[in-house]
Order: structure tokens, then sequence, then C-alpha cells
């Protein structure tokens, strides 16, 4: 069993570390979007993520209910789920305990037997932004990195490409 | 004698690794909050921190006067500044001269004999902020970390609630 | 040969660095600057610099044109290219192709006899901005750093003016 966080800024390359982590445990990959193409900028990423990744994927799309996705598909290959951040937006314009689902994914994580690569956004690292909604999204942000940080076996940054190990 | 700088994004896990850091040496340790609870999110930041440290501490809140603040309370238990950039913000909205008052706090952690933990942020690395303000604050606050860390013993940089060396 | 990366935040110490790092290489060090002072903000910023550097440096000027630049002071001293975050916002107002001269400097970078060092920004780690084209340019500048960070002997990820090895 292996848990894997991988987080980094916008285009730092997370995604394509994520896939290569994946790719080296045995069995076909999982890969789980939380992303929905709702607007042609996020359908224009999702077809060029696939594009990249190749068709011996088997996709799942779990805006929300991700523990269900990864009980579902635990016992085989290694599940990518893209991303925790993407996730917390659902979550909160589901007006869903985002905090009560973020210590249900981490002690579902505890239990899974095929390894479980997640990537996540860091967004607290710039000023403080002047509304109070974006304040309180990249709080959210922080804590459920920490929380999914605690009960993985690694964690890297992402820079530039470039994995930093930090667990 | 030690100074350590724990530096890091907004909700990463500053706070309570800066904590862990205090309690590690001997002696009661000593709470400088440069924060005030001049609006209700602020109140409410500060009485989470404050229920998480719990009652062993010496409390002291200083929005300008660290320098007077870590010469008062040295010769015992760690001291804990939370945190710098807070600092930097009161200075400027007192239009005090940061810059001057920066050299003096490196100059005085150089002379402390119990040791000194101060959190900060790192807000430079996000998109160019539109307006000048946020700008100089952003410039302003990436060279107080360089002054401090020039002068610190050990610097870390918390991502996801875990600590990377950094000096 | 080198070709060392030196990206960061906002006044994170990196042009300093890279300065240090340049002037390790035997040889007189050539400042390769993107920067036009159009404003008194970069007009201050660029004098600060040079200020800093001392007399002993050849300057160049050149927003756009980074490879003939290199090719025509190969041979001698180490080059410092500061920086290419402001190199590609040039390239986008004059609307040139940035990706494909993203390409054409990775390949130049690989026939460099003498060492380069480039300073580039992080700015993907805050909050999404609000609009398009701030996110498209957090786009590409993370492009962009992964792919010269790919042709780079080494990366460091300065934190408080302290460097981090990546690569």
């Amino acid at each position: 069993m292996a848990v894997v966080l991988i987080t980094g800024g916008a285009r730092s390359g997370k995604s394509q570390r994520a896939e290569a982590r994946a790719r080296s445990f045995p069995g076909r990959p999982v890969y789980i979007a939380t992303a929905e193409a709702l607007d042609a900028e996020m359908a224009e990423r999702i077809a060029r993520h696939r594009a990249r990744r190749g068709d011996d994927w088997i996709e799942r799309e779990t805006p929300l209910d991700l523990v269900a996705a990864l009980d579902a598909t635990d016992g085989s290959g290694a599940r990518l789920v893209d991303c925790l951040t993407l996730w917390l937006s659902n979550l909160l314009h589901a007006e869903r305990d985002w905090s009560g689902e973020a210590a249900l994914l981490a002690a579902a994580l505890r239990r899974q037997r095929s390894p479980v690569i997640l990537v996540t956004n860091e967004v607290g690292l710039g000023i403080v932004p002047d509304n109070a909604l974006a304040r309180s999204f990249r709080d959210a942000a922080g804590l459920l990195n920490q929380v999914i940080a605690e009960v993985a076996d690694e964690v890297e940054f992402v820079v530039a490409g470039l994995p930093m190990k930090v667990k």
C-alpha cells in the first residue's frame, strides 16, 4: 500500500509527475478525475491531460464522491486522483461539509490496498486575497492538504516539473 | 541560543510547527502575538490558536514593539513570535520605518540568550498584484524574510504541515 | 558548460543568488537584462540591481532576442539572464509565439559553451486569478519554467535568500 501526495503550483508539472508515479506501480492505472467539463477552458484542459496520458487508463469522473470511487477501484492498479483542490471546490459549491469529507477521505486512504496518488495545489503563497470567499477557500485548501499529508506515506512538492521530497 | 525562522503559505501548518519547536526547549514557553483582535475573522483565529496551544504559555501582545518584548522575556523558555508578516503590516499602518525596525530586530535576535522561534509568510509566489500597495507590501515582506533568515540559525519552509529544511 | 535555473518568489533573493553563482565562474560576467525601464518602478529596480552588482559586468539589454544575445556572448565568462518571466511578458506583448521561442531558447542553452545562469519567477502558488489573461500568463510562466528546467544542469528554489536544491 502507498499513498502519495503531489503538491505544487499551477502548471508546475504536478499531473505529469503523478502519472509517472502511478504508472510505476504494477497493474492498469485508474484515473479518477474530479474535474467536470463545465466550460471551454476546463474542457480543453481535460482533453490535453487525456491526450498526454494515453488510452491505457481506466477513467472515472467523480466531482464529489471520491471515497466511493476509491473503494470501488481498490484491489488492482494504482489510482491517480486529479485533483483535491477541485474536489474541495466542488464540495463547497454543493454546500457539503468539506471538513467532514476530508476526514472520511483520510480514513478511506488508510484502508486502501492498491496505491493512491493524489494531486493537490498550493494556493496560499501569494498576497492575501481581497475577498473573503477567496480567503476562506485558500484556508480550506491549506487545511485539506495538511489532513491528507498526515496520512500520506510520501509527499512531494513539484517545482518547474521537478519533485522535491517533503515526506 | 537558537533563532529559528518558520516560513510557508497560509494554513500550511507554520504556527503548529513553531509551537512544537518552542515546546522542545526547556522552560515555560512565551507566546508573543503581533496580532490584534480588530475584527471577527482575526478574533476567531486568535482564539483558535490559543485553544490549540493550551494554558501553559506566558502570553504577550505586541503589535509593534517586538524588540522590547524579546528583551523583556529573555533568560528562560523559548519565545514564539507569531507572526512577522503581521508585524510588518502593523509597522506600515503606523507609518514606522519598517526597514530600520527590521535591522533592529535582527540585531536584537543576535543578542538573545533564550531561543526565539519566528513565524513568517511567503506572499510573493502568486501573480503580480494589480495594485501598487500590495506590490510594495509583498516586496517588503520578502526583504524582511531575507534579513531575518540571514541571522537565523535554522530556516524551515512548511508545506502541507511538513517542514522542509532551508538552512 | 553549466546551465543553472534560479527560481523563487518576488524579493526572495533570486537575483542576488544568481549574481553569486555567475561570479563563481572564471572570466568577466555578462548581465543580460530582459527588463526595459518603461516606468519609474522598473527604472528604480534596474538602478538598484546595477548598484548592487558593481561596475565589472558586461551589460546587455535584450527584451526579446535572448537567443541572439546568448550566442553573441558565448565563449568567455558566465552569462546571467534576469529574468525569464519578464522575457515571457515581453514576448506576449509583442505577440510572438512564446512557446516556439521557449523551444529555441532550450536548444540554444544546450549549445552554449560558457555558463548561463537564468533567473525566473514562481507565479502559480497563489489563489487562481479572476481574470483570464492573468490565468493564461501564469500557465505560460509555469510551462516555460518546466521547459528550461528540463535542459538545466541545476535548478535552485530560493526562499528567504537561501537556495534549496531542486535538481
